[in-house]
């Protein structure tokens, strides 16, 4: 999407170079500094240090990691460059997008003598996943278009005021973003928006990255803290809710940051339609029970103590809030059961978040 | 309550001195500084900059501040005094208590000629004033209690968790707290617990006061951040919930520090008890409904965009989160209807929220 009136991507193949880069997310919003990913090492620092985060941008990362061990292998080793993709696999064993996206480009290089070849035939397959995570996005947009352009049709063309939690942006994804993709194609289509950015503590990626793109991009928006959505919505100040999310159940129930279960609760009690964007890849098609199922993890307790941000002498620093004798306790997701959330937006379509709805889309699941 | 093993209160008179003092809360929980209050630009640079704050509080602390007038008027001028009781009643307008103590104060000291007696009747008059607020938010606690206990029993004497949001503590009152009270009288009848601190954003009152107060206090407690409590509910690992208020209408709508209504909604969809504690004085005799008519202030956006915490060398210094270009809102409050508050605790006992269980608590008032 657009910064300073520049397509930008969070990922991108440098053709003179003939290496990838990537924003490091963790300086945001406050400083736009980019990595480059010269060898294996820097990839796997990459996503270890989170300079990238967010499945489909995790799984893309590591694609090119494979494309950086082709690179650094003038021999054509095939045993060694399975070891770095074991190596590169391991730095976030639980993200499926990571294995997937690097076992994507391992198969197109096995076998290939040729080093050119061999090159070209990575750098593809890297490119090809990238573009896929973008066009997956692009069509999550595409549908939910439709609610923002019939919620402005309503309100005679008046502000259509849409609440996010986290960042589930094209800072996450490769472009557009799954939650933030209605909302730039609304924004590019015309429509008047507004969004309400929940600055999503702890980690405030809503303040930090959210509120970055969208402004980045031009779109209207203001920060407000988690605990505002509720006294918002009461008060008609909110026309739609989006988030995006880490694992939708086949059943329709919704893992996200924290907090999202909190403002499904408030805009049931609204009548708020709450939608959830998510590109196919996050379904479950295993489990039934999303609240009782969905391991949830368990954070550093530092994230809470310790907030990052810019100081007076324009340093980014952390500063700890609690007493340092007070423990903190770092629950990262929550899970919205399925009887709150109005329905899916996916690449396909949208659907009621349920069985049948979500069955409807993906017939071959049956 | 205890600090180190000693007892404290957030305003005392210094009998030595002849003045009273107060801590400075806006250097807590890092730094515990205690400021006197000689004169009356004392006390008014101590209610204005919120050296103090909490209902109870202010009006205390404006009670000393007429003490503090009569102390430096040798003259005992009447006029003068009340030149500087409009001085004081000034600082917050809207604070019901502050007036309501300086005018206590002020009745107690007029056509005293002699300035001993004229001085040890404000003394008196500040002394009985704090004393009141002590044993309003005792007898709050040992109505709560029972709840407590009553969960303690139920629970075989396993750790009863109790959810809480902002500051409605001992620094907020003069001693035991509204919310805490229960807390802290069930803490020293032996009862096991552990709260859940809620570190309310976006001036951290629960991380920064509730959890100070508390573990000085020895309770065991830990500090989330506002996303979670919805998480902690969903998995029975909350017992009760009870908060603080602003102001409650007679017919039990509450309105309390901005995220408080997303919480009783959690608890509701958990089955979980949630009572607000209270001093009958914040009851609202006049107003219907809570949602639609309570006013709510909106504070500075920069007490979201910038965050005060400690800093690596030990410096208080605040930080900037968002991108310096992004506005923010600064809604401070919200309502709870009453239908998700299970119960109120007041000083003339238990309740529900609701004009039949608030009139059979205060009679008088049908």
């Amino acid at each position: 999407m657009l910064v300073d009136g520049k397509q930008m991507r969070p990922i991108w193949f440098d053709t003179d170079l003939k290496i990838a880069k990537v924003i490091d997310q963790r300086m945001l919003p406050h400083q736009l500094v980019v990595a480059d990913l010269n060898t294996v090492d820097d990839v796997i620092e990459a996503i270890r240090e989170m300079f990238v985060r967010g499945a489909p941008l995790i799984g893309a990362t590591g694609a090119f990691g494979v494309y950086t061990a082709v690179l650094r292998d003038q021999a054509c080793n095939d045993d060694r460059l399975a070891v770095e993709c074991d190596r590169l696999k391991a730095v976030r064993p639980t993200a499926v997008n990571l294995a997937w996206g690097v076992e994507r480009v391992l198969e197109a290089c096995v076998g290939r003598d040729d080093r050119d070849a061999r090159l070209a035939a990575a750098l593809a397959e890297a490119l090809a996943i990238v573009e896929e995570e973008a066009e997956n996005c692009r069509l999550i947009g595409a549908h939910g278009l439709s609610l923002i352009r019939e919620i402005s049709r309503k309100k005679g063309g008046k502000p259509v005021n849409i609440l996010t939690h986290c960042n589930a942006g094209w800072l996450a994804t490769v472009e557009y973003g799954t939650a933030t993709a209605p909302m730039y194609t609304a924004f590019d289509d015309g429509i008047d928006i507004h969004v309400w950015v929940d600055e999503t503590r702890p980690l405030n990626q809503g303040a930090r990255l959210t509120a970055w793109e969208l402004g980045k991009h031009g779109i209207a928006h203001t920060v407000i803290t988690d605990n505002a959505g509720g006294h918002l919505m009461q008060h008609g100040m909110v026309d739609l809710v989006i988030v995006g999310t880490d694992r939708t159940t086949w059943t329709g129930d919704v893992a996200n940051k924290i907090g999202t279960y909190l403002k499904a609760l408030a805009a049931k009690d609204n009548d708020i339609p709450f939608y959830v964007a998510l590109p196919s890849s996050t379904i479950d098609w295993e489990m039934d029970n999303g609240v009782t199922s969905i391991p949830i993890e368990e954070r550093d307790p530092s994230e809470i103590s310790h907030i990052q941000g810019l100081d007076e002498s324009g340093n980014l620093v952390k500063v700890l809030v609690p007493p340092p004798a007070s423990p903190c306790a770092n629950h990262a997701f929550d899970v919205t059961p399925s009887r709150l959330v109005t329905g899916l937006i996916t690449e396909r379509g949208m659907c009621d978040a349920s069985r049948e709805g979500i069955l409807s889309l993906f017939p071959e699941k049956r």
